[in-house]
């Protein structure tokens, strides 16, 4: 990690949601009386909790905003030339998603024991798969490598500032949502894991209003956030290892990402895995929604944290980060079947 | 079974709309470009699918609206005496529910092996429960003996003129839905189950458009609809005991039932438990929603029937009926947990 400075910020933000407002679902805010009921007694406070879906998203998480922005910020010459990056997970879709919409070559290099069903959507969007060891070593060498072949632009998952900017967006839309429904957040809590999102987030929320509690959920297993902002300094994760149900929260902060979050984030607060699945399976069931476990590390803190019972929060708003889950190896199941 | 005819009608179900528009979700129509394109590739023609999401209705299905119609229509003397109605499922949280919406006593038969959740749903609502053996006749005994003791109005579950009349409710929300977004359908699929919801939504259907496709989707394992309908007589269940993993749809058609369907409906087609699931599991990894067994029999039948196939049918609408599964008995799941 070095020490560069980032450029993102509510400028950069109102400028992408002008570039990919046209590529992207607006997607829903929903709210649930039994969520809320549920908040407000486990505090004592009249809570009121507004959900907004990025489950519902292209490719179906937020990664598409910051995709699409990174890669239609690349000058001509060099986006003919094509991108590249590493990634097991969503953002590896929404790079192929972004590539495929400004027609230009893909490509995309992913550890030999990601699901086929990842596979299969990433070529479905016309992105070519360098399958590489499930190391981080195979990943960053195999991506050099095409880099050097290839002469295409490596776009990082969040360590970069046009795709901080993208996810800022889904904060634009959100209260613009809101505000369409009368309604004035205090809070807003996002999953934190590289950070791209609780960065985009946060400088947009501060930029909404300055007072606003931001909220970063990070699961216990994988608490380098937390960790690194009580320390003043980029931590890796403890023990060498993540250790959570939350795929799409395993990374650690970027030197970009960590600046921003330092500068505009209120609080980090953690939850054990147990209340994560808790949180996952009452939106299932009371929602009708799929969502994935990193969306219900927000939905754990706002119901089940001891820390979040005790803020001064009565109207919070939620990112709903994503709905990709393998539902194959579903957490809860003992199937009867 | 007797001969009863039924009042039911397009009228009948106008006025239902006005009487439960108040205590009702609009639930939204979605769409998804992935399942329009499967339903295209599969049979050669441009299909385009619309689907009326009752998963999202108040007690997460269909049952809410003809709950409320009947219990509302009840005049004070006899409303005040209570309800009462044997049901393990939906219409057991749909009466409940109606009933605290008019504020009067709701008794519910629920056989002793009802899930734990289904138990604290109905007595979330504030209704009595009463736990009887596992069987038909326990069932309707101890109704008998409720309604005996209390005066209270039993409600059936579909062969009810009020009940089927709220359940085509549905049906005018939906086309109304899709005026606005200037979309016309020329076939409609809903379940068929007792056939409440087929019943009236087939009323308003053929109201709508009398050329309009009205296709009863039932799983293979419990096709006494399909059955009957071809002998031209209610018929029981072949082998005595259905076998489908369709929880929703294990009772046969009734007397009123079965004379509406006879007449309005063009043909229903019966698919296997085999494609009802991979049509749920599609639904939830694409659409992001959770959709139970039931509603997936529409969408298998317009992804994967042969005979549905040959059907001149492009712009279909289907009637996604509810979204309670029970997700520890998740069907397809080997847990890596």
């Amino acid at each position: 990690m070095n020490d560069e400075s980032t450029n993102a910020s509510i400028t950069t933000i109102k400028e992408a949601y002008k570039l990919v407002k046209p590529y992207i679902n607006k997607t829903p805010v929903l709210t649930s009386k039994t969520i809320n009921e549920i908040a407000s007694k486990n505090c004592g406070k009249n809570r009121q909790i507004y959900f907004k879906c990025e489950n519902f998203q292209k490719v179906g998480a937020f990664k598409a905003r910051g995709a699409i922005n990174a890669v239609f910020r690349l000058s001509d010459s060099d986006a003919k030339k094509g991108v590249v990056t590493h990634s097991s997970g969503n953002h590896a879709q929404a790079i192929a998603y972004a590539a495929k919409l400004r027609k230009i070559p893909a490509h995309i290099v992913m550890p030999s024991n990601s699901p086929m069903v990842k596979k299969n959507a990433v070529e479905g969007y016309g992105a070519k798969i360098y399958l590489c060891e499930p190391t981080l070593d195979a990943r960053e060498s195999t991506t050099k490598r095409i880099m050097a072949e290839t002469d295409s632009s490596f776009i990082h998952p969040y360590n970069n500032d046009n795709v901080i900017s993208g996810q800022g967006t889904v904060f634009l839309e959100f209260v613009e949502q809101l505000r369409e429904k009368g309604v004035d957040i205090d809070t807003i809590i996002s999953p934190v894991g590289g950070g791209g999102l609780m960065s985009g987030v946060s400088i947009s929320a501060k930029s909404y209003n300055k007072y606003i509690n931001v909220i970063g959920a990070e699961p216990s297993g994988a608490n380098d956030a937390f960790r690194s902002l009580e320390c003043g300094k980029l931590l890796a994760h403890s023990q060498g290892q993540p250790n959570t149900i939350c795929d799409g929260l395993l990374t650690t902060l970027g030197s970009k990402t960590f600046q921003i979050i330092q500068k505009n984030v209120t609080k980090i607060i953690t939850i054990e895995d147990s209340y994560i699945l808790k949180a996952m399976k009452l939106v299932w069931e009371r929602m009708k929604i799929i969502i994935e476990p990193s969306s219900a590390v927000p939905v754990a803190i706002a119901l089940f944290s001891e820390e979040f019972k005790k803020l001064n929060a009565e109207s919070i708003g939620i990112i709903i980060s994503g709905g990709n889950v393998e539902i194959d190896t579903f957490p809860w199941s003992k199937s009867k079947f």
